[in-house]
Protein backbone atom coordinates (compact mmCIF):
# COMPACT_ATOMS: atom_id res chain seq x y z
CA UNK A 1 0.00 0.00 0.00
CA UNK A 2 3.03 2.33 -0.07
CA UNK A 3 2.36 5.17 -2.29
CA UNK A 4 3.42 5.00 -6.07
CA UNK A 5 2.12 8.23 -7.43
CA UNK A 6 2.30 7.29 -11.00
CA UNK A 7 0.78 3.68 -10.28
CA UNK A 8 -2.05 5.06 -8.41
CA UNK A 9 -2.72 8.73 -9.99
CA UNK A 10 -1.66 7.95 -13.70
CA UNK A 11 -3.47 7.17 -16.98
CA UNK A 12 -0.85 4.52 -17.66
CA UNK A 13 -2.55 0.79 -17.38
CA UNK A 14 0.26 -1.30 -15.83
CA UNK A 15 -1.46 -4.29 -14.84
CA UNK A 16 0.37 -5.97 -11.60
CA UNK A 17 0.47 -9.95 -12.51
CA UNK A 18 1.70 -11.88 -9.73
CA UNK A 19 4.08 -14.33 -9.43
CA UNK A 20 2.09 -16.92 -11.61
CA UNK A 21 1.70 -14.56 -14.15
CA UNK A 22 -2.18 -13.85 -13.51
CA UNK A 23 -4.32 -10.92 -11.91
CA UNK A 24 -7.52 -11.59 -10.02
CA UNK A 25 -10.45 -10.29 -11.88
CA UNK A 26 -13.96 -9.40 -9.67
CA UNK A 27 -16.69 -9.75 -13.04
CA UNK A 28 -19.97 -7.85 -12.00
CA UNK A 29 -23.38 -7.93 -13.85
CA UNK A 30 -23.64 -4.32 -14.91
CA UNK A 31 -27.59 -3.84 -14.99
CA UNK A 32 -27.79 -5.08 -10.72
CA UNK A 33 -24.20 -5.30 -9.40
CA UNK A 34 -24.37 -8.72 -8.13
CA UNK A 35 -20.74 -10.31 -8.46
CA UNK A 36 -21.07 -12.84 -10.53
CA UNK A 37 -18.03 -14.69 -10.11
CA UNK A 38 -13.89 -14.18 -8.90
CA UNK A 39 -11.73 -15.69 -11.59
CA UNK A 40 -7.67 -14.98 -12.99
CA UNK A 41 -6.50 -13.84 -16.14
CA UNK A 42 -2.83 -13.70 -17.44
CA UNK A 43 -1.86 -10.82 -20.08
CA UNK A 44 -3.16 -12.95 -22.91
CA UNK A 45 -6.39 -13.23 -21.48
CA UNK A 46 -6.17 -9.71 -20.69
CA UNK A 47 -5.64 -8.60 -24.65
CA UNK A 48 -8.26 -11.05 -25.82
CA UNK A 49 -10.70 -9.48 -23.56
CA UNK A 50 -9.57 -5.58 -24.20
CA UNK A 51 -9.51 -6.63 -28.01
CA UNK A 52 -12.91 -8.30 -28.40
CA UNK A 53 -14.62 -6.73 -25.75
CA UNK A 54 -15.66 -10.08 -24.58
CA UNK A 55 -14.66 -11.57 -21.38
CA UNK A 56 -11.35 -13.96 -21.44
CA UNK A 57 -9.57 -15.87 -18.45
CA UNK A 58 -6.68 -17.97 -17.82
CA UNK A 59 -8.35 -21.44 -16.08
CA UNK A 60 -5.65 -22.46 -13.58
CA UNK A 61 -7.13 -25.90 -13.12
CA UNK A 62 -6.76 -26.38 -17.44
CA UNK A 63 -3.68 -24.09 -17.67
CA UNK A 64 -5.45 -22.62 -20.67
CA UNK A 65 -7.12 -19.87 -21.86
CA UNK A 66 -10.99 -19.70 -21.34
CA UNK A 67 -13.56 -17.20 -23.62
CA UNK A 68 -16.34 -17.26 -21.26
CA UNK A 69 -19.53 -18.69 -22.49
CA UNK A 70 -17.18 -21.06 -25.77
CA UNK A 71 -18.95 -24.46 -24.03
CA UNK A 72 -22.05 -22.69 -21.71
CA UNK A 73 -23.45 -20.11 -23.98
CA UNK A 74 -22.72 -17.41 -21.25
CA UNK A 75 -20.45 -15.04 -23.23
CA UNK A 76 -20.13 -11.99 -20.73
CA UNK A 77 -19.69 -8.67 -22.74
CA UNK A 78 -17.67 -5.93 -21.28
CA UNK A 79 -19.56 -3.16 -20.47
CA UNK A 80 -16.04 -1.39 -18.44
CA UNK A 81 -13.16 -2.64 -16.54
CA UNK A 82 -11.25 -1.06 -13.51
CA UNK A 83 -8.36 -1.16 -12.12
CA UNK A 84 -7.88 -0.86 -8.88
CA UNK A 85 -5.22 1.83 -6.81
CA UNK A 86 -2.22 -0.45 -6.96
CA UNK A 87 -3.21 -2.43 -10.19
CA UNK A 88 -3.14 -5.83 -9.12
CA UNK A 89 -6.67 -6.75 -9.32
CA UNK A 90 -9.52 -5.84 -12.08
CA UNK A 91 -13.27 -5.24 -11.87
CA UNK A 92 -15.20 -6.10 -15.54
CA UNK A 93 -18.60 -5.09 -15.53
CA UNK A 94 -20.53 -7.62 -18.60
CA UNK A 95 -23.39 -8.20 -19.70
CA UNK A 96 -24.11 -11.73 -19.36
CA UNK A 97 -25.22 -13.57 -22.22
CA UNK A 98 -27.31 -17.11 -22.57
CA UNK A 99 -29.37 -17.51 -19.74
CA UNK A 100 -27.14 -15.76 -17.38
CA UNK A 101 -25.78 -18.66 -14.94
CA UNK A 102 -22.13 -17.60 -14.78
CA UNK A 103 -21.31 -20.23 -11.96
CA UNK A 104 -20.45 -23.56 -13.50
CA UNK A 105 -22.99 -25.12 -11.06
CA UNK A 106 -25.67 -23.81 -12.90
CA UNK A 107 -26.63 -20.88 -10.89
CA UNK A 108 -26.13 -17.19 -12.05
CA UNK A 109 -23.50 -16.33 -9.59
CA UNK A 110 -20.65 -18.47 -7.89
CA UNK A 111 -21.57 -16.50 -4.64
CA UNK A 112 -24.60 -18.38 -3.44
CA UNK A 113 -23.55 -19.85 -0.23
CA UNK A 114 -23.25 -17.43 3.21
CA UNK A 115 -22.00 -18.16 6.11
CA UNK A 116 -24.06 -18.65 9.60
CA UNK A 117 -22.49 -18.75 12.59
CA UNK A 118 -24.43 -20.29 15.49
CA UNK A 119 -22.76 -21.11 19.14
CA UNK A 120 -19.30 -20.50 17.35
CA UNK A 121 -20.21 -23.44 14.86
CA UNK A 122 -19.73 -22.37 11.09
CA UNK A 123 -21.70 -23.95 8.30
CA UNK A 124 -22.45 -22.48 4.85
CA UNK A 125 -26.32 -21.72 3.94
CA UNK A 126 -27.80 -21.10 0.32
CA UNK A 127 -28.71 -17.82 -0.24
CA UNK A 128 -31.01 -18.34 -2.50
CA UNK B 1 -14.09 -26.39 -12.30
CA UNK B 2 -13.90 -30.13 -11.42
CA UNK B 3 -17.22 -30.94 -9.72
CA UNK B 4 -16.39 -31.76 -6.09
CA UNK B 5 -20.15 -32.05 -4.97
CA UNK B 6 -19.40 -30.99 -1.07
CA UNK B 7 -16.77 -28.64 -1.61
CA UNK B 8 -19.49 -26.73 -3.91
CA UNK B 9 -23.15 -28.17 -2.83
CA UNK B 10 -22.24 -29.05 0.96
CA UNK B 11 -22.94 -26.66 4.37
CA UNK B 12 -18.96 -27.27 5.52
CA UNK B 13 -16.98 -23.72 5.43
CA UNK B 14 -13.93 -25.31 3.97
CA UNK B 15 -12.08 -22.27 2.53
CA UNK B 16 -9.49 -22.91 0.26
CA UNK B 17 -6.35 -21.09 0.84
CA UNK B 18 -3.35 -20.53 -1.51
CA UNK B 19 0.23 -21.72 -1.16
CA UNK B 20 1.19 -18.66 0.13
CA UNK B 21 -1.62 -18.89 3.13
CA UNK B 22 -4.18 -16.35 1.05
CA UNK B 23 -7.70 -16.49 0.59
CA UNK B 24 -9.20 -13.47 -1.77
CA UNK B 25 -12.07 -11.31 -0.65
CA UNK B 26 -13.83 -8.89 -2.39
CA UNK B 27 -15.46 -6.20 -0.16
CA UNK B 28 -18.85 -4.40 -1.47
CA UNK B 29 -20.54 -2.16 0.54
CA UNK B 30 -23.90 -3.58 1.69
CA UNK B 31 -25.81 -0.67 0.46
CA UNK B 32 -25.16 0.26 -2.90
CA UNK B 33 -23.56 -3.07 -4.24
CA UNK B 34 -19.87 -1.05 -4.66
CA UNK B 35 -17.05 -2.97 -4.86
CA UNK B 36 -14.66 -1.11 -1.95
CA UNK B 37 -11.55 -3.24 -2.74
CA UNK B 38 -9.88 -6.61 -3.21
CA UNK B 39 -7.52 -7.95 -0.25
CA UNK B 40 -6.71 -10.90 1.01
CA UNK B 41 -7.42 -13.14 4.57
CA UNK B 42 -5.57 -15.35 5.87
CA UNK B 43 -6.67 -18.36 8.44
CA UNK B 44 -6.58 -15.62 10.96
CA UNK B 45 -7.72 -12.70 9.41
CA UNK B 46 -10.61 -15.18 8.26
CA UNK B 47 -11.19 -15.77 11.85
CA UNK B 48 -11.08 -12.45 13.19
CA UNK B 49 -13.46 -11.42 10.61
CA UNK B 50 -16.15 -13.98 11.95
CA UNK B 51 -15.24 -13.40 15.33
CA UNK B 52 -15.52 -10.01 15.85
CA UNK B 53 -17.70 -9.04 13.35
CA UNK B 54 -15.33 -6.28 11.81
CA UNK B 55 -13.24 -6.94 8.57
CA UNK B 56 -10.02 -7.96 9.02
CA UNK B 57 -7.45 -8.68 6.52
CA UNK B 58 -3.56 -9.94 5.89
CA UNK B 59 -1.35 -7.26 4.37
CA UNK B 60 0.75 -8.69 2.38
CA UNK B 61 3.24 -5.67 1.62
CA UNK B 62 3.40 -5.50 5.55
CA UNK B 63 3.26 -9.13 6.55
CA UNK B 64 1.07 -8.54 8.95
CA UNK B 65 -2.59 -8.87 10.64
CA UNK B 66 -4.56 -5.27 9.39
CA UNK B 67 -8.13 -4.59 10.99
CA UNK B 68 -9.32 -2.56 8.49
CA UNK B 69 -9.79 1.31 10.49
CA UNK B 70 -7.78 0.99 13.06
CA UNK B 71 -5.70 3.42 11.78
CA UNK B 72 -8.05 5.36 9.01
CA UNK B 73 -11.47 5.11 11.28
CA UNK B 74 -12.51 2.92 8.24
CA UNK B 75 -13.74 0.61 10.11
CA UNK B 76 -16.19 -2.03 8.00
CA UNK B 77 -18.59 -3.68 9.78
CA UNK B 78 -20.07 -7.49 8.45
CA UNK B 79 -23.60 -7.75 7.12
CA UNK B 80 -22.50 -11.22 5.26
CA UNK B 81 -19.79 -13.52 4.19
CA UNK B 82 -20.17 -15.80 1.35
CA UNK B 83 -17.71 -18.18 -0.73
CA UNK B 84 -17.66 -18.90 -4.36
CA UNK B 85 -18.54 -22.65 -5.81
CA UNK B 86 -14.96 -23.81 -5.25
CA UNK B 87 -14.27 -21.93 -1.92
CA UNK B 88 -11.47 -19.93 -3.03
CA UNK B 89 -12.84 -16.66 -2.77
CA UNK B 90 -14.63 -14.71 -0.33
CA UNK B 91 -17.55 -11.82 -0.93
CA UNK B 92 -17.93 -9.85 2.27
CA UNK B 93 -21.15 -7.23 2.66
CA UNK B 94 -19.81 -4.51 4.64
CA UNK B 95 -20.96 -0.93 6.02
CA UNK B 96 -18.58 1.25 6.09
CA UNK B 97 -17.75 3.38 8.90
CA UNK B 98 -16.04 6.88 9.30
CA UNK B 99 -15.99 9.02 5.77
CA UNK B 100 -16.53 4.98 4.05
CA UNK B 101 -14.25 5.87 1.97
CA UNK B 102 -12.22 2.38 1.51
CA UNK B 103 -9.11 3.19 -0.71
CA UNK B 104 -6.27 4.23 1.08
CA UNK B 105 -6.33 7.40 -1.66
CA UNK B 106 -8.79 9.03 -0.01
CA UNK B 107 -11.84 7.31 -2.33
CA UNK B 108 -14.72 5.36 -1.47
CA UNK B 109 -13.39 2.75 -3.51
CA UNK B 110 -9.98 1.30 -4.94
CA UNK B 111 -12.21 0.97 -8.61
CA UNK B 112 -11.32 4.67 -8.94
CA UNK B 113 -10.32 4.32 -12.63
CA UNK B 114 -11.52 2.76 -16.15
CA UNK B 115 -9.66 1.51 -18.86
CA UNK B 116 -10.12 3.67 -22.17
CA UNK B 117 -9.27 2.35 -26.04
CA UNK B 118 -8.75 4.62 -28.49
CA UNK B 119 -6.86 3.11 -31.56
CA UNK B 120 -5.58 0.16 -29.62
CA UNK B 121 -3.92 3.09 -26.94
CA UNK B 122 -4.89 2.04 -23.49
CA UNK B 123 -5.17 4.69 -20.92
CA UNK B 124 -7.03 4.96 -17.50
CA UNK B 125 -9.55 7.53 -17.07
CA UNK B 126 -10.83 8.67 -13.73
CA UNK B 127 -14.38 7.26 -12.96
CA UNK B 128 -15.24 10.28 -11.00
Amino acid sequence: MAGDKELEEGAAFTPRFDANGLIVCVTVEAATREILMVAYMNQLALDKTIETGVAHYWSRSRGALWRKGDTSGQVQRVVSLSVDCDQDAIQLMVEAGGDGKACHTGRKSCFYRKLATEGGARRLVFAE
